[in-house]
């Protein structure tokens, strides 16, 4: 599958000049990033932004391994067959108009099929937005163009989408929101013939993902998927759709997909070692945190320490853990030690850490210093659950300081963050760099927490 | 309960010229929008700011309706007579260091209790951070400046929160990422006296609150709390803090509070007609979704219409509609004519309706007007479910003429939102003037839209 994500040189056929239509942002993304030889494809142009572009694929020059297909549905089968004499090994068609509109597109889609079987050309979609690889800045997508004024934000987390807009949207939102980085996003559409079992063996042997997260509509070949699940020592994340009869029904619609039993599937993916997502973000969230795994050793303990500068959220932190696995751990006597030197003396500590009597008096920058120094030496204490506040008084966390604290202790430390937005973003994007995970909600910073220290690699699963 | 929230004159008792400290805060507040007397009180001073200090309540000139007490707990007891005395009716007492702490501070409490009894002194609070009225822009609070800084965004939900930082924390937060307006915010703290069924009856007598929103770890009468609730003909939301063994602790060292039985909680909420909220922004969105019942007439019919660019989120669109009470509206036939115009002839319409083939075909505008024209037209539609993008190629939205349409039809529209971030804020902003509701998450967009069909008013509950 190499030749999809690092391509001697890439076909783009279906390329055009006119800047709104999406065969001119395949080729505006190739050029951004990507470092092999790029070969617009169309009978109507010589060149497209200075670029040189050929009549057919058959005139496209050496070295050429991929291409990516943006003609109508019609056009798309004989274009792949084409490909497979010109010695491309792999095409993505990033068109739709196939087996999701009825029985016409069925018949090309079967075509479509019929050359990948009978060439061995691997086929990619159709009905899809392609691969983006924040690593290498290769983005193969018509995607907006829009996504690299922002850049693209690098991280731990590789996701696979059968879908189209979704993973471009997915991708925006979270990068400019400050919420996630992320490695190879793979948007998989028909699956007419690659599908999640021939990618994520890649993602999973990508050095630069930490974790994945999957949204499916269907199974292509369940038992390996669980297989390959079930042996990964990288944590697997899935969103099903279609688990409502109307869900169902949409899902046939979208991508011809027939979306299975709901029971049986989360069953199967519970035994492969699969954490179920249950929303889009969420699903990221929960990744994002899962990508910690490669950071920290979590053992098998689970007791957390609450910080926090507001008695409300360190109640709801104890209510949202409960049923998690997560449990508030009882501070060693050395810890309480160390934390009554901030307090007042009519205050005595506690878990959760409510930190505000001790903000007052010693500034929240030496409160929350000493207390995370405290509740990371305390052996009784396995993750540090810290609530943040940025745009107002108390904004005043050091942050790198914090983060070395917890890595020195080898204890994963969590975030929950209120506050205004600008100073929000700004410290979701300082955190990641830390390798912190931030969360907007409460009930979800416990819940990814959750995820982290309920993961298992495969040696050590029941 | 006027004079807290429209005193002619309120004392500030602590007022200090330190602008790093909260008895800054609460003067500099209240001199910006509040338009009656104020009265700095602390013997080191003569003026704050220019504003004339007095060495002690009883020097205080009229008119003075209200105190807010910002003094050390053992002097609070002391200062209350003395306010009973001077014929001022109120006070509310925003420092910290009562029942929470531990014996010492309990017996303040008492104390403070005993005076309110003895005095008919309406004493609110204590460990609270008071109140904030956008309408009147009247905030008397220690909440940071840095508030102001960013307008108070007005709107039709009112809170309730027993806490202090949180409720400051979550205004910023809530306004400053474009995400609800509000009306009143209430910080009740340890509820010596005044209490939620004080506030509540203010709150749904005032014209400005449209749905009420409250964070309770405890009912000091919880029989006259769920009769006003049961009586509302404005939807309420509480979050119950304190619902597990752990939580339940921590309330009574936050705000003193016997958390009570969560599943007899639960039950009697239900059965006053209350909507149960599961975390502090989920509150909030709810709050937003169901202010819309003083907007909406929502029939009995739950018949939605989801418009979508993206056929994953409408898979999982009908996928969260299950068990909400949701339906996935059956298009009428007149419907599907106005949508087969603007789609593709290979291409069905239908429920979830994955506008992007039509939207290739007609633009991003027209066929978002069209397909939100036809199924606001359509009698078996009760409301709108619309998957919105911004920042990328399709951000074409008009949302004013989709405001307009719904209304026209008197049809609920609500909108899950995707994109970057300026743009997102952008959004949210132009769609909450125009009253329509916006989240980030989709699985919360479908349980707020189901909250807003599910309430009925008193008389039409079973």
């Amino acid at each position: 599958m190499e030749f999809f994500f690092r391509p001697r040189g890439v076909a783009i056929v279906g390329a055009t000049a006119n800047r709104e239509r999406g065969g001119y942002h395949i080729v505006y993304n190739a050029r951004q990033g990507f470092t092999g030889r790029i070969y617009p494809v169309n009978p109507r142009y010589r060149e497209i932004d200075g670029l040189p572009c050929f009549p057919s694929i058959m005139d496209v020059p050496d070295p050429v391994d991929m291409a990516i297909l943006f003609v109508p549905a019609p056009a798309v089968p004989d274009l792949a067959a084409q490909c497979a004499r010109r010695g491309i090994r792999g095409v993505i068609v990033e068109s739709g108009g196939f087996s999701e509109v009825g029985p016409e597109g069925q018949s090309c889609q079967e075509a479509l099929r019929r050359i990948a079987a009978d060439t061995g050309l691997r086929v990619w979609g159709p009905n899809c937005m392609g691969l983006i690889d924040t690593a290498t800045k290769t983005v193969f997508s018509f995607v907006s163009p829009s996504i690299w004024e922002d850049g693209l934000v690098r991280g731990g987390v590789s996701l696979v989408v059968q879908s189209g807009m979704l993973s471009g949207g997915f991708l925006m939102d979270a990068m400019t929101h400050g919420d996630a980085g992320f490695s190879k996003v793979c948007s998989l559409g028909n699956k007419v013939d690659v599908n999640e079992c021939d990618i994520l063996p890649c993602l999973l042997d990508d050095p630069d993902t930490k974790s994945v997260g999957l949204y499916l509509e269907s199974f292509v070949d369940g038992r390996r998927f669980m297989e390959i699940c079930a042996a990964s020592d990288k944590p697997v994340v899935v969103l099903k759709g279609g688990k409502s009869a109307g869900g169902s029904r949409a899902a046939m619609s979208h991508t011809a997909s027939l979306a299975g039993n709901q029971w049986v599937v989360s069953g199967a993916l519970a035994q492969a070692g699969v954490i179920e997502a249950t929303d889009f973000k969420q699903m990221i969230d929960l990744c994002t945190a899962l990508a910690g795994t490669s950071r920290w050793k979590a053992g098998h303990g689970a007791r957390i320490a609450v910080v926090t500068y507001t008695g409300a959220g360190g109640i709801l932190s104890a209510d949202f853990m409960e049923g998690t696995g997560l449990i508030l751990a009882n501070l060693s006597p050395g810890a309480m030690e160390a934390l009554k030197a901030i307090y007042p003396p009519w205050m005595p500590p506690g878990n959760p850490l409510d930190l505000w009597p001790a903000m007052e008096r010693q500034g929240p920058l030496k409160a929350l210093s000493v207390a995370l120094k405290a509740v990371c030496a305390d052996p009784n204490v396995d993750g540090v659950l810290l609530h943040t506040f940025v745009g107002g008084v108390i904004s005043y966390l050091d942050l790198a300081e914090a983060s070395e604290t917890a890595r020195v202790a080898g204890k994963p430390l969590f975030c929950w963050l209120l506050g205004r937005n600008k100073e929000a973003q700004e410290f979701k994007e300082a955190a990641r760099r830390h390798g912190i995970p931030v969360y907007g909600e409460l009930y979800r910073t416990v819940e990814s927490m959750a995820a982290l220290f309920r993961w298992r690699p495969p040696q050590e699963r029941r």
